[in-house]
């Protein structure tokens, strides 16, 4: 049972020229818009996640609580919800689907916002790992929109070692022949599985594997059931052609790419006038807090709060309560300013 | 022009139980043996390295004196020179070729340096990555013949993240068909590239590319350049049987494996009597420094020397001339005790 609902784009053009046909943004939301549409939040979707994926963050008592606000959940496109390469039809399906940017996300999702909700101003964009990148770019893009920012666990623009990482996972993905350049006809297993496997090892820092964190919280009796129990089912869920459409995105996420800034992130984050807490996680391994520390030292209302953990890029992810409630302690204060 | 000698060592039992038949070790040496066979140093390989893969760190004036010291460099099983799935005859060529550990890498080492050479102490064993691994064997398994151990880069036990980094290069390796178990005919070009890309994201560190010294330091105009004019084509150089029997040695690396420590790492280390230097890389992602500092807390006498680059694992590769100075810097300081 769908639990999400899709707003009709029509054709979009997109940042690289291209149109995007029939676009869909599948979305979903908590709480009620109030009467002065006044109360809203938008907290995009992260790499092969869905609006699932955000619901440990939202829940009365917490800083995301629906009785206060209106929570806005737009699926990233290529998630296979969204405009994706498998529910698109011919001519742009599967490796034919058009790249799609973190900017051609925003601007969707800003209409969704606008158009169908009629917002004018939103109390918070928040987001993990691509949905930071995803609230980086609205605050950069709508100033006079977004009252507050909070990426944790991502960046302004895409690290040339985290497009690294990337090239790593998608290289393993196509090694399979059976990928095909994407015309594959029964999903190619063997490449998702070695993507899974290529990606783990980034995911958690090297401590919490010393601390075999694996095994005593997350019940995994062995690093192959780590592996075969974990990460590869959670990819093998996806169409090939997505996973490699988010990670163009991905691997392109840039919030200066825009004429007004010419490539000057510097300049970007400055334009930024939202009251922000950025919060890198202090053993992610590709969203490092050296990243987030430059970035807010560009920003001009911005606070650094590293979450103290060993679980990686995880920290972001819900799954470890101390780094959730780390998480929501933040975002209250920010809710509070 | 082979710069090397071999030593034949007969049907050999390995650890596992195995019999690699007519194996062979091939090594180099720099320098005399002095007429008390006292002034020996060991240098083993790294990862898809040869003995010229170490030469950076020998030469008149260094701490690897050859007007000093008798270096002797003892190629890796697997590394194409010594005995290797690539030029064993059948039946046990490609991925027939039988497991072998850190452990039978060291045994043979240490029948060449006394069966060959009459060596019955050696001045310091030291070495970077596998190199460190087969160093600390050494320091574990002959404590009474080793004065010193200097390994940088490396560890005493393969750690479970490192293993995880492994197993997704190989995975990547393996996605490609062509490698067809290690049957292949041509080489799996597709695979060894993935498995190139994999492995380059993990051996710099992150500040390393945000600081852009693949293009300053190493003179490649971009990161497609790094990978396809460096990466790749050190790879593509290697057998892939080859390439996943040394990751096989690697991924099982572990001086407590042995009956007389039962998997007791604290007291394998304990074992250790030389005097000891440990270098880590501060940015090393697979050698984190604090594997390396726990292991230090169980030696007796060692040392944590911490090398402050961000060049992450490569630092212990000689290619960054102020990283090679302080490994050379500490292995003097070593030898002076």
């Amino acid at each position: 049972m769908a639990n999400h609902e899709i707003f009709d784009c029509g054709d979009v053009t997109l940042q690289s020229g291209k149109v995007l046909p029939a676009a869909r943004l599948a979305y979903r939301t908590h709480g009620r818009l109030d009467a002065a549409r006044a109360n809203a939040i938008v907290y995009p979707t992260h790499y092969s996640g869905t609006h699932d994926s955000n619901a440990w963050a939202i829940g009365p008592g917490m800083a995301l609580d629906p009785e206060k606000y209106f929570i806005i959940i737009p699926n990233m496109l290529g998630n296979g919800l969204s405009s994706s390469p498998s529910n698109t039809p011919a001519p742009d399906a599967g490796p034919a689907f058009p790249a799609v940017t973190v900017r051609d996300n925003v601007l969707l999702q800003h209409r969704l916002v606008t158009e169908l909700f009629g917002i004018t101003t939103l109390q918070l964009v928040t987001g993990h790992s691509m949905g930071a990148q995803q609230a980086y770019q609205w605050a950069a893009l709508f100033p006079d929109m977004v009252q507050r920012v909070a990426p944790f666990c991502g960046s302004a623009r895409t690290s040339r070692h985290n497009w690294l990482f990337l090239e790593g996972c998608k290289s393993a993905l196509v090694a399979d022949a059976g990928f095909a350049d994407g015309r594959y006809t029964v999903p190619p297993v063997r490449g998702i599985r070695a993507f899974a496997r290529v990606y783990a090892g980034w995911a958690w820092s090297q401590t919490f594997f010393r601390q075999r964190l694996d095994i005593e919280k997350l019940g995994l009796a062995s690093m192959e059931a780590f592996l075969t129990q974990a990460w590869e089912p959670s990819f093998l869920a996806h169409d090939a052609n997505d996973l490699l459409a988010m990670l163009a995105t991905w691997q392109a996420a840039d919030i200066s790419a825009d004429p007004r800034f010419g490539g000057d992130l510097a300049a970007a984050l400055a334009a930024i006038t939202a009251k922000a807490i950025v919060m890198p996680c202090r053993t992610d391994l590709y969203f490092p807090p050296e990243d987030s520390e430059i970035e807010v030292s560009h920003m001009r209302d911005a606070e650094l709060r590293v979450i103290p953990s060993v679980w990686g890029h995880m920290a972001g992810g819900g799954i470890n309560p101390e780094d959730a409630m780390f998480i929501d302690a933040a975002l209250k204060a920010l809710l509070a300013r």
